[in-house]
């Protein structure tokens, strides 16, 4: 037996201190050999800033791999990417149990299968008052209404007490797709045994100060909006929002339009949701093909692609044509969705494009044809009076989120921590204490490889976004000297320098003079001459185009 | 004399279709012989997504440049970059006299000082009645309100009738600092002569369905948000908004805290500003050497960088130290300003750093710390309504904004167009006629050269950060023979790849696979072995670390 006592830790990867990636670990157990069960594994999208040409960004997970064989199970709250992005990538290095409910289970099965890995490790939980068992831990899915079907909040018992980690949630009475939220079921939770230890909460909407909106009350505005478009009607959402799918559907049958649905994305979730059984009596579908073949202001189209990203269907029907249909003057184009900072240029850039084509272009008109999927801040401490926990450890959200957060829950009572990526709270004695921290970061898909965030690679390719890239090749003879002259290759250069003469002239001029007169210690040493060819090329491109390039050396010599 | 008859034309070269870099051209004379005005040479801001590493962005005035001769004059309407930002690197290529008002040529002379150009072609002009003659045209600067001192309309007269160029512009009734917006004034103008032909009118606050409000609502909120904060106060907001840097400062000031400008911009602002009479009774100020020695309590900073411009002091603020001073947990830090779209990600950046040291930060919180500098959809109606021009042609905005204004004014009988840049508009007749498409577009100040948006440069730079960099060096003997083998260089990809080799050995292996193998066709055409060698590159990258990287080749021919 050890003689550490027992103790109760929570230790976010991902996701606090940032929206995205989400990934929170507990354990319980004597210090250094707690079980530990892991909840979520998601993602965070590149951009062009600090990440160009990087397909996904994933928590760098290294501490949980060298505890691999502590962990009893994975849970999954929902099947947004950045809760389930990182699970066909990451569970090789894990191979633990994945449990979560149907329709989460039916897109893990598939991001498991895209990745080659079993999709038989995904087990399908009921909500409560099942209960996985796993190790020290008793869980339970507590459904929550959010912007894809089957959110669920998890009630981690332990035998230091309960934990309730709220996932992604808002208070919706009327969600149209799934459970509704259900002040008693959650008043029943905080009236069992000693009541709530912690309460992990999300903070996206901390800063929201009204309190949220129901799903239900879009339906009425949108389906006045689709009826009066003259032209053909199309509307776009998150993929995944499959109770705005349908609302909008809904709205199109009503308006005596026929719908298709466009977008991979798109027709996956759907599928999903309806072989789950959470989406029954979708409105009858067309097929694209079809669809060119029926007047437009009998059509709606819903669309992939709110966030402007390049591929999808959204910026595809901006540019031109998509799957044989294509926008003319007097369409309506509406944008069922919010913008996520960061995304603003790319799709201004496609509102434009519509505005070019004649479309009228309508956004969410502050919240009539959109509501957001997390709860506001008077929801939130709605909540925080329901559960009444003793700690409250606010998750999913920027420092400025977990920080109000926290603020706003000490003025209520409770113990609260902002803790960021990295951070191990212990739990166990009913406040929060920082017990750790562990080394934690980013790691990227590129392309298919796996490259961290520190590797530099990334680095590289910023700075030659910025710099340009200018490469030199030298070829040393027999004897040491150089055989011709040095070469210059230039790239994301200006031609032409402020001398008149083009860039690369100048520069192997330069390297030309000072072959010339280099002396033989310079030119046997591979690192002298490296260092003499960059700084030459750096110091005629600034005096020439006024930048400083990267430089890529190449010294070939034949005695070699 | 010409058989042909006198037009006025209208041409945007910037501004239409985009908000920034305006640059407007007029012209009146027989076809192809008009002589021209140019209204604004301004600039806009490059990003990371489509203009890496570039210092700035312009118009292409080739047309005018071409045309040079028959440039009568170049008017400034305000001093915003988007307006003036051009004027140093473009006045060289037009060499017209520069007329603007005071304060506008107090930093129009920078500008040209700046790039080594004549201060003395600019030429202050009082509003009006005060009128510049300048070939055809008068013009008269009509004062009106908008976020920077001194901003003026044009009332430009020419034989075929009254054109009234905007400009940017509020309607305010007390604008803190200018002269206050005189609705009589304005009528006055449409009274004159034959009234107003044609309005050119800002465009960019055409969504926005309320009325603006005046930027004195700002003195009693910001006076009590100053007074109630318990440490050390700063505010930043763009340097260029005299009003609001006074509104500040005053409520520093009445709080009883010293205030202290930080930023290189504020300061040459604000002595533009008292040089030129537009500043008076502004608070005395601290350097900030001194400010380190006052209590937190007692100061105020007023800081550059409300767009989390990465120099500015606000980002250095959130960094650490910024010319001695620091932030601390329990100082406050309001943005009085808001974010313009694709900024959004440094300053979020910014207030979560700031998070982690303690600081509140207060953004404008809808509109009660900070107000437009641009009118509103009812007070575009209202200005509409005062001049009753025949024709209203929508400038300073982005397509959806032009077309929006357009649909307005149609719809208040007005003739109408959206013209965006290139499109040369013929005013003679009393509604506006497309005469002409002319080829505009950007070019890029990048370090101190000017390359053009097609020239392939930044597209170059673009791809290998998205992509990576692979050179390959090939020495051949007299004999057309490999000498050794070819090397790889890799820049910006990941170093191993999927077999566990290094990507380079991986490169090279196939490439001495092909090259043992190739015939001498190949092997003595230039082209066909750099195309070789670049799919070789490319597959074996692809396979590797999918991706598929930009390659460059330097074969070198030692019998060359």
């Amino acid at each position: 037996m050890s003689n550490k006592k027992d103790r109760l830790i929570y230790l976010p990867l991902g996701g606090a201190g940032e929206i995205g990636m989400n990934c929170y670990v507990y354990g319980y157990g004597p210090e250094g050999r707690e079980r530990l069960i892991v909840v979520d594994l998601g993602v965070t999208f590149p951009d062009m800033d600090t990440t160009p040409g990087v397909d996904l960004i994933m928590p760098d997970i290294s501490w949980l791999v060298e505890r691999a064989d502590r962990i009893e199970a994975i849970f999954i709250t929902h099947a947004h990417e950045d809760h389930i992005g990182g699970l066909g990538h990451l569970w090789p290095q894990l191979k633990a149990q994945v449990y979560c409910r149907r329709f989460t289970g039916t897109l893990a099965a598939m991001k498991l299968e895209d990745r080659g890995q079993p999709a038989n490790v995904v087990s399908i939980v009921e909500p409560r008052p099942d209960v996985v068992e796993a190790g020290p831990f008793k869980v339970q899915f507590v459904p929550v209404s959010h912007s894809i079907p089957e959110s669920s909040a998890l009630i981690i018992d332990t035998p230091a007490g309960r934990v309730v980690h709220s996932g992604d949630f808002k208070l919706d009475g009327s969600p149209v797709v799934g459970e509704a939220f259900d002040p008693k079921e959650w008043h029943g939770i905080a009236q069992e045994g000693n009541g709530v230890l912690a309460l992990m909460c999300d903070s996206t909407n901390i800063f929201s100060p009204a309190p949220g909106r129901s799903e239900a009350t879009l339906a009425e505005p949108l389906a006045e909006l689709v009826a009066s478009a003259p032209g053909m009607m199309v509307a776009t959402t998150f993929a995944s929002n499959v109770a705005r799918l349908k609302t909008l559907a809904d709205a199109g049958q009503a308006a005596g339009r026929s719908v298709c649905l466009m977008g991979r994305a798109m027709k996956r979730m759907v599928t999903a949701a309806v072989d789950s059984g959470v989406l029954t009596d979708f409105p009858s579908l067309v097929a694209p093909e079809q669809a060119a073949d029926i007047p437009r202001e009998h059509l709606m189209l819903i669309v992939t692609g709110s966030q402007g990203e390049r591929r999808a269907a959204t910026a595809q029907l901006a540019r031109g044509k998509y799957l044989g249909l294509s926008l003319k003057e007097g369409d309506t184009f509406l944008f069922s969705s919010k913008v996520i900072p960061g995304n603003e240029r790319g799709v201004i850039r496609i509102v434009n494009n519509m505005s070019e084509m004649g479309v009228d272009v309508i956004d969410d008109r502050g919240g009539l044809y959109h509501v957001s999927g997390h709860a506001n801040r008077p929801d939130l401490e709605g909540v925080h009076d329901l559960l009444h926990p003793k700690i409250l450890i606010p998750m999913h959200g920027e420092h400025r989120h977990l920080r109000e957060h926290a603020k706003l829950g000490e003025s209520k009572g409770m113990s609260t921590e902002v803790a960021t990526n990295g951070m191990m709270i212990d739990l166990t004695t009913g406040y929060p204490q920082v017990a750790e921290y562990i080394e934690t970061g980013r790691v990227y898909l590129d392309g298919n490889v796996m490259v961290g965030a520190m590797d530099g690679v990334i680095r590289d390719r910023i700075r030659m976004a910025l710099n340009g890239h200018v490469m030199v090749t030298l070829i040393l003879d027999e004897a040491g000297e150089p055989l011709g002259d040095a070469w210059a290759e230039v790239m994301g250069l200006a031609e032409t320098g402020k001398s008149g003469r083009p860039l690369v002239e100048a520069i192997e001029g330069d390297l030309t003079e000072f072959l010339d007169r280099a002396d033989q210690k310079v030119l046997r040493d591979d690192d002298k001459l490296d260092d003499a060819l960059r700084r030459i090329v750096r110091q005629v491109s600034m005096e020439e185009v006024g930048k400083k390039p990267e430089v890529t050396t190449v010294v070939s010599r034949l005695d070699g």
